[in-house]
């Protein structure tokens, strides 16, 4: 099977104008099947900030109300259309994904937890990896926000982009030899907080238990590892953590940076 | 010299999907120099509205407070990325011009009038016609919005799309043979309102006094007439006001469609 990788484009990068566009520079000379994945929370909390609305958060995660929903969709929907800008400038051409197009990721609404309601939040019940494969043998590249469809309601519903990430890694290993990277702004996971060179190389589950119960992995690491681990057992063939500069390195010339999970 | 086309688009277009990708499906087939410019005020009203912030109009125009600035920034900005995204699917190399990329259209923030303080809105002080040639003698097509820069304050400003194009034309007449065309939804300046056929198909500036005085032109279509005829005045050889779906047989097979203005 052919390799493809699905690259995930985290918050701190997506907001700094030149860290992005060196990011894109970075992605579009990958010569390889590629998805990418990109959040923006962060631009969508300054701009609510910016006309007066509140933006709430519970253990970590938005509160999405009517409002929020459409202010989420709006920013999502304008990095989604910014990044394709740039990569087809690049020579690419890529397919944006946001919202009902295509119906590429159904969900369902989140029923309330804990007697937290995250309100016009989705789960993802299914993705449709046969029509990103077909993307992809059409020579396009697909370019996913995490504002997903629910079938039921017809209403689009705010997710975060680890989740969509992991599950259209896991709906394209039919077709793909499917390797996962979290890019974001360290060189991976760290052994010491303080010393952001302190890389943990390679994590196996037996390790992971017990860098969780020496509190070294805590947070909002947990549910990122989780998932990952949930996605080799389903049939991805590896995921990453790395610096978002280390992309070309690890694609092109195959150097082990960052933080590799293994079963 | 060589034609130049600049063509403005207008709301009841920009709001209507369908409309919309076929309009640029067909401006897409010009075969000729063109610079695109989009407004997008009914999208930006409606998103306000969806978060609960009013609009507000004096005179029929916008009041822009600094909450209303980032809204219709964020507007005007997604769909002039959304517009390029399609204009590449099409086959062209757009390229946008929003707010101060490459500084193209300097403005000024308008003083009070009349008592009325439009908030965030700006005068063209400036555009770089050089700017704009320069791109489209390398295959470019640029794609203008509403926003422009305020050099002073270092503050981008709202403005109107009928003004930017006016304007536009005006800046480009040293270099190209200019022909100003505003496409809309109805088939030209129609002498009953009521008749959607009845298209006066030439004014002049004697007959536009006439038209005005019988009240058959009132309203919003005096400024943009006076804009069009100081653009005539200001070397702008022709302008335009036409439906949308004529601009293919307008530009391309020479039909003489809609209303044209002469001196």
């Amino acid at each position: 099977m052919e390799k493809l990788y699905v690259i995930k484009i985290g918050g701190n990068i997506i907001e700094n104008p030149e860290a992005l566009d060196n990011f894109l520079i970075n992605f579009s000379s990958l010569n390889c099947h590629k998805v990418l994945v990109h959040g923006g929370g962060k631009n969508a909390t300054r701009f609510a900030e910016d006309i007066g609305i509140e933006s709430i958060f519970e253990d970590g995660r938005r509160v999405t109300d009517i409002k929020m929903l459409k202010i989420v969709k709006e920013i999502y929907s304008g990095l989604n259309k910014e990044i394709l800008i740039r990569l087809f400038q690049l020579g690419l051409k890529p397919i944006g994904f946001t919202g009902k197009d295509g119906m590429t990721i159904s969900a369902k609404k989140r029923a309330p937890l804990k007697n937290i309601d995250y309100g016009y939040v989705g789960d993802i019940t299914r993705v449709n990896g046969d029509l990103l494969k077909n993307e992809m043998n059409q020579g396009n590249t697909p370019i996913l926000s995490p504002i997903v469809y629910d079938e039921d309601s017809k209403f689009v519903l705010n997710t975060n982009a680890d989740t969509i990430a992991y599950n259209v890694s896991k709906s394209l290993t039919p077709f793909f030899e499917v390797h996962l990277i979290y890019c974001f702004e360290l060189k991976g996971v760290l052994e010491n907080f303080e010393d952001k060179n302190s890389v943990i190389s390679e994590i196996t589950p037996s390790k992971y238990s017990d860098l969780k119960e020496k509190g070294i992995i805590s947070k909002g690491m947990i549910p990122k590892l989780d998932n990952s681990f949930d996605a080799i057992s389903s049939g991805v063939t590896s995921v990453r953590i790395c610096h978002a500069n280390d992309l070309v390195s690890i694609i092109n010339s195959g150097k082990q940076l960052g933080t590799v999970l293994r079963k």
